[in-house]
């Protein structure tokens, strides 16, 4: 059953399987102890440090092993903030940070602090001089993933790490999606990982502080990692994390090159595949194993359920998929379509049978997904229905979609637009979140022109005036 | 290879070890994600809070996973005093809880708050009484352990919570070292524990909230685990820890009494064994499986690397064995004698002949200790020598033991307490935070007149008179 969703987690490696297996034995003790079961867990702590740091690209008393990458962000943002307080309390991240970084950052605020956020282009990446133009002389840190969770594209982390640098602002470099690839390069000054993404257990994260850089540990600490994460540490799954780090990382140049050709091939391959579809995230400057779409007229939830009963697993940033019923924060900034978003994310190993049968999968799953909304053949074609074109069509049509939930809205716009003259306007209403960043993605991709949205009672009234 | 200190961590129960194979390969995935896999990891995180649930005594939704005890605390008592933020920042803490929760209680009072430490009993024990009255109407959170870690001391819960029910104050019950014996009794807000005390892995803690107390997480948060504990939970872990908690507890009450024989065994039978020793803690109110004994001019690390090299791994709360060379609080709080103390925490299972073994080994161990430290004859016997009963002995004599460690500052005062007469005064100088522990204790072990301490030059003179 192929498992499509590496970037939210992977199937442990068959190293840090084993790793863990041998530390249950000989390093439940605590390493702190002076005692011979206290020793041996200790050595396995040190050696385990001195792999990762390796791979970070690091010295090992520069990395400490956290619970879990969050708290790698969130511990190592916040103590990196109070080590500048002197200098101010202002934060730079991106926008397509991961939710981890942008929960940090709400923290600063409602603390008193103040947060800018770096736009991004409709790839998702950041321009390195947006970053310096954001840093003041109140900047305490500036923050940035190495490479985007959501839709793959890889940041200019050297560049802005090189504008933090004359700034004399400290980077933290969030590389949870990419250390497993390779180390990040430029010249950063902290950075976080998290061990389940390349193949470890969960419950380890990363969190390397350059020497040099400021660092205060907020809350209370004990003497554990160098007072930087309190708590008795999970020795075997440190071990087990180290030990696939270096495993990965040896597969890792061969893996990434066989991966990027599979995923070349979904990129290519789903928009002759599946009508109305916009393939997301930088075509070039991407993670080797990640590639994101979104489908016109789809709800995200029904179609993750179609692909999981054809037995595929993959993840959404559709407004349906998230509890707080918002779409993707990344794909609000980055202004794509959210509808019928599917992230398709290969872990080491996927078998290029398994990208085809997915392929073979989709455009059913689509177009079942599509009947069950009802969408009309015309809304799924490329061009406006040709019944509106009529000299009796009105010139303005409102469309009621209050109430009614990512697609529909958009589904009904694309329903009657046919039904004025070109020239006239549609307007829908709607009180979904999704339809700010759907109705003008659809205008994008359906060459109609997005007028502007203006708020009603109850919601919001989109407008778009029809092209052809 | 006998291991004693059950109380710092137990090897990895064997059903502890099954569950984590088993869900190495069921729980590996994301237990929010819609898909299959994440579905079974879902049900496996479910079906463990409910188990560990159940063994606390609570619902289900009111308890959630930590990394860790430490971590469990740490957040526990952040968010309960945040929650009552309104009503006060004062926190009443034991004098001998565990170090996790005097770290926050020394964050708060940083942070602006207020804190009482209700001393405790030279058993280690607090009176309901007193927690009573340390309560005042800006009382935010009051914390007391289940039983003490050092010293097996268990405490008065069930009264302390009327107490604090009775003011309207929740009580925070710290029960890492009594979870895996059976449920905490009494009306308690909330509850902490750590797996790895239990024999479950360690990365693994439990925070208890009773539905209606008031929590409001601190720090920046994210959707798991309702909100307090951020960041991918450990599942494998987590389902280990259940299961193990599970399986000792069905063991608990048969295990409990052979243990707590042969705990009784070393109680009675060390202090015949080995001159000069005092065993501390509550003799009949305490845990099962712990004991702790403190041996006169003994240096603590010189101790425990002996009964290390005959095979025995015990912890111990001498200056010398931390990092901070001061005696463990709770010793100091207990106001026992630290110097040659001796934590045995016998983990389930412990046979009763490797109980035998040790006490066989422990008597040469101290003498060898007390050997190369020079400890004269007369020193370790139980009456001070007869050379300073003539009449010409000076009636006071100063003993500079500045710049020398535990237990020397003692050894030095047993030396010559025998060249004063009945009457006479010995001062000893020391800037070996020990000694203002262990003089007073060795006077109550010697039954010599401990007069005072004042401080001097460098440190602090120390005076005894002469009793016999």
């Amino acid at each position: 059953m192929p498992y499509f969703d590496a970037a939210s987690a992977a199937p442990l490696h068959p190293v840090a399987r084993q790793a863990l297996l041998a530390s249950l034995d000989e390093g439940w003790a605590d390493p702190a102890r002076l005692y011979r079961e206290g020793r041996r867990a200790r050595l396995l702590l040190d050696a385990a440090r001195e792999a990762a740091a390796e791979a970070v690209g690091c010295r090992p008393d520069e990395l400490v092993f956290t619970p879990s990458g969050t708290r790698a962000l969130h511990d190592g943002i916040a103590g990196a903030l109070a080590g500048r307080r002197r200098t101010g309390r202002h934060l730079v991240v991106s926008a397509v940070e991961h939710s981890a970084v942008l929960q940090s950052a709400a923290s600063l605020e409602a603390a008193g602090g103040t947060v800018t956020e770096v736009a991004v282009d409709r790839t998702g990446r950041v321009a390195p001089g947006s970053y310096a133009a954001a840093l003041t002389p109140g900047t305490a840190l500036a923050a940035l993933q190495s490479a985007n969770h959501e839709v793959g594209t890889v940041q200019p982390v050297a560049e802005v790490a090189e504008e933090c640098r004359a700034a004399g602002v400290p980077l933290l470099v969030d590389a949870a999606q990419s250390l497993g690839w390779g180390p990040v390069e430029g010249g950063w000054s902290l950075l976080t990982a998290s061990a389940h993404k390349w193949g470890g257990p969960a419950g380890v994260g990363l969190l390397a502080v350059r020497k040099g850089v400021r660092f205060a540990p907020q809350g209370p600490s004990d003497e554990r990692e160098s007072g930087r994460a309190p708590g008795f540490p999970d020795l075997p799954g440190i071990v087990a994390a180290a030990a696939s780090l270096r495993a990965v990382r040896a597969e890792a140049a061969a893996e990434a090159a066989r991966l990027r050709e599979l995923v070349e091939r979904v990129r290519a391959r789903v928009p002759e595949l599946v009508p109305d579809v916009e393939v997301v995230g930088d075509p070039v400057r991407r993670l080797p194993h990640l590639v994101t779409f979104s489908c016109l007229y789809v709800d995200g939830e029904a179609l993750l359920h179609a692909l999981d009963r054809a037995g595929f697993s993959v993840s959404s940033g559709s407004s349906c998929t998230s509890s707080t019923l918002m779409p993707s924060h990344v794909l609000r900034a980055m202004g794509v379509l959210s509808e019928g978003n599917v992230r398709v994310s290969l872990p080491a190993g996927t078998r290029a049978a398994d990208v085809e049968a997915f392929l073979g999968v989709l455009p059913g799953a689509v177009a079942s997904v599509r009947e069950r909304l009802g969408v009309p053949r015309e809304a799924a074609a490329a061009a406006p229905s040709p019944t509106g074109s009529g000299s009796g069509a009105a010139a303005e049509l409102v469309v009621d979609a209050l109430g009614k939930r990512c697609p529909i809205p958009v589904i009904e716009l694309a329903k009657v637009i046919g039904d004025v003259p070109v020239g006239g306007l549609v307007t829908v209403l709607s009180d979904d979140e999704a339809a700010r960043l759907d109705v003008p993605a659809w205008c994008g991709m359906r060459d109609q022109e997005y007028v502007g949205e203006r708020p009603v009672p109850g919601g919001t009234a989109y407008t778009v005036r029809r092209r052809g």
